[in-house]
């Protein structure tokens, strides 16, 4: 076969979130740049991530306000009775609009400089695509984003929709069984639970990536009353119906074996990087025991030198603002190789849009302890529970937020959160934990009142209290 | 009449926001201090101001978002018809949990210690209630608060109604007439207006505090196609029509006089400090000229050395988190006379919670003109326009934020704003502006994807290309 030959200085293979980025910021100063990608175009966060599972959760969160009403003193002489037939079709005309402006970035793309097809490493300068076109390279940027992972026994079921099949259904199923308390597990459940789909998740008791106790408890609570959500229970075995759905069969918490009859599966366990067929390993390219390709966090450089990588292929945050970030800073020291900029990664934000919203800003619980244990400095916890007054609107009650602060410096360092409107706390409290704001000067901070963000003043004030007695 | 005789090292007048804080932060370290308040109990905030007003806008948002359901996909097979006839008994009854708080602690205060009546000041150092008991005190608080202006028009027509009187109402009007284009009255008429009431306002161009031509422009379009919002509009006269209400005469835009039929009338134009009464003048006590008692902002003495002031009597911010800090601060300084604590006041955050939210972060479009003439420094106003991709959800459309940047040194000092969770934003960029960020900073900052506050990264980013090309 006849191999065509292309030339460039910096190669970007991936053009999801942080390719796209990474492709910008290569070509800014004029860098001759090759893209290639191989799926259906538009980013992860657009086709099955982010996008469409907030346009689902906001459908839900509009139906679901009708059952808030009475609580305002507004009734329904008659039962409203909602047809959500249209929801999908409806979703994915708004999805439409939002890829079609990553279409129209690519076309924007010389045709020489946009080449479809799979990516396949021959050495550290060089790929074949699709063994038909072999680009040589100075430098490249491996941006190939991450897979749903579907585990053994889920891929013995006929039909099991992950995430990328999920938006793709005609209509919303009548019933539905997530498999996966990840970040998107738990949205897809709530959101199918407000819009009426009878919900079972099945996750685990560290409900997605919390790892403080008490916000565990409070989370299982709120959620349990808003969606069937079974903890670390046993599934002895799952069924194929034939073209009737599934039979799940598992232990209840009594001891016996129970069954679940559902018309979808949803695999939300896990997502992989996407890694395979392209020959990393061979070239010097090494992985993590997880599959992610092994990084410098300052620079982004792989093991081998002139090959970068970005988003969610090189780690499990699968976040588009990490990506992009990352895109962005891989493709600007893949154009300036040998000379690299260091980065300074910004302070974590990471947020569940389940209602209450889950989220974490800089370090977990978890990660304090290691904190703690490496640097010797040790930290509190102080927890607020949120109660009425806490809001505008007031109605929405109950959460709880941990904070974690340095009993050395008396900086915030990490919150684990279940709150509702926990998105405002969150970003909040990242951009003063990124200006290294202490809890004393944040007890003194007065935030908008009845606002949410209110419960940070008060936790910053409960912790000075209880480092003054230390 | 027999006067009884109180002593007392403090003495705080008036048990709102300000006075409660003040009243707080004085006996922290065991002084003796005293309360006098003449209202009923609980605060302006809590009963005609922030809580009653955002349980209403929750009632009718939660309403509206039916509406919003079509383009979700989601239809009634039949009209859904919502009976509202509880909405003001549900939102009193919230309200009182409020309330109960305010009273509670009161009651803890000693039973001599709070005084219920009006402080009349004989000299600075003595006070007597309701001609009935003297108190002599080496410091005091002023806390009176404001109530709402009733215009000589408005005295004029029976039963108007000012925001005092308007959540007392057995149930909504059929249809209401607000007057004033102020937080309350924009508030009020869009919450309304989501709740099925007939609603006209009738306010200025320069709506609420806003001041940035383009915001405002905006803000009308989006106000507009919400409530009936009429713009300078010349009310030739306003009729009472017995018990059937008012009627107003009008100038419309083509220049006829017209005629609306309304069932109440709300007075929301503005608000008054609480000033009468008191003899504050005869004691030296100066006001400025629209009534507020002068304080050093600093130190929030009055022109008086051992008397200050806090709160809505003091100036025309009718903040709850304000009016707070105030307390907090003139308290304490009450406490500590004559050694004075000066205050360091915290970057100004302001919000409108209309659907889309108005506000204001930092300085003004004004403020910054002035700011430019007195210190030399220029600077650059940067507008965004919020479209479909800013936000979770995306069918919330439209919107604008405009930045005031300094271009001597790149930090931002200002931001008017008209959006979707505006809110968010604003409460954002007043931290940011406390921590004296740079737009360079802020334009590398990366929110979580799809949320509102993303269009701060991007005006920054705005800014920074054309701080550049200067």
């Amino acid at each position: 076969m006849d191999v065509r030959k292309v030339e460039c200085q910096t190669l970007v293979i991936g053009a999801g979130t942080a390719g796209i980025e990474a492709y910008k910021s290569a070509v800014k100063d004029g860098l001759d740049c090759v893209i290639v990608d191989s799926g259906p175009l538009g980013t992860t966060a657009q086709r099955s991530g982010e996008l469409p599972v907030s346009l689902l959760m906001s459908a839900g969160q509009s139906l679901h306000a009708i059952e808030n009403l009475e609580d305002c003193g507004i009734t329904f002489p008659s039962k409203v009775q909602a047809d959500t037939s249209n929801v999908m079709v409806s979703l994915r005309a708004v999805r439409a609009r939002a890829t079609s402006e990553v279409l129209s970035f690519m076309y924007r793309i010389p045709e020489n400089k946009r080449i479809r097809g799979k990516a396949k490493f021959i050495d550290s300068h060089t790929v074949v695509v699709d063994d038909c076109i072999e680009i040589s390279f100075n430098t490249a940027v491996i941006a190939t984003g991450s897979s749903p992972l579907v585990t053994y026994e889920q891929s013995r079921l006929k039909n099991i929709l992950t995430t990328n099949e999920f938006f793709e259904l005609e209509k919303l199923p009548k019933s539905v069984a997530v498999f996966g308390s990840s970040k998107i597990g738990l949205e897809l459940g709530q959101a199918l639970a407000y819009l009426g789909v009878d919900v079972a998740v099945f996750g685990q008791r560290k409900l997605w990536a919390l790892t403080d106790d008490s916000i565990l408890t409070v989370a299982h609570q709120m959620l349990s009353s808003r969606f069937n959500l079974y903890i670390d229970t046993f599934i002895t075995s799952m069924e194929d119906e034939d073209d009737n759905g599934y039979a799940i069969y598992y232990i209840d918490d009594r001891g016996y074996e129970n069954y679940l009859h559902m018309q979808s599966v949803v695999a939300a366990t896990d997502r992989i990087p996407n890694v395979g067929g392209m020959n990393l390993q061979n070239i010097g390219v090494k992985l993590d025991r997880t599959g992610c390709i092994n990084v410098d966090p300052e620079t982004l450089q792989t093991t081998v030198d002139n090959i970068f990588a970005a988003g969610d292929v090189c780690h499990a945050e699968h976040l588009s603002s990490i990506a992009m970030a990352e895109g962005r800073d891989a493709g600007l020291n893949a154009a300036t190789f040998p000379n690299l900029t260091k980065r300074r990664s910004q302070v974590r934000v990471d947020i569940v849009f389940t209602d209450p919203v889950l989220a974490i800003a800089g370090k977990t619980l978890n990660e304090m302890r290691d904190y703690a244990r490496v640097t010797g400095d040790t930290f509190i916890t102080t927890e607020v529970r949120l109660s009425q007054g806490h809001y505008r609107g007031l109605r929405a009650d109950g959460g709880i937020l941990s904070i974690y602060t340095s009993v050395k410096n008396h900086k915030i360092l990490g919150a684990e959160l279940c709150a509702f409107k926990g998105d405002k706390i969150a970003q909040l409290l990242a951009l003063a934990m990124e200006n290294e704001l202490t809890v004393d000067t944040l007890a003194q901070y007065y935030f908008f009142n009845l606002s949410a963000e209110t419960v940070i003043t008060q936790a910053a004030k409960e912790a000075v209290k209880r480092l003054n007695k230390k």
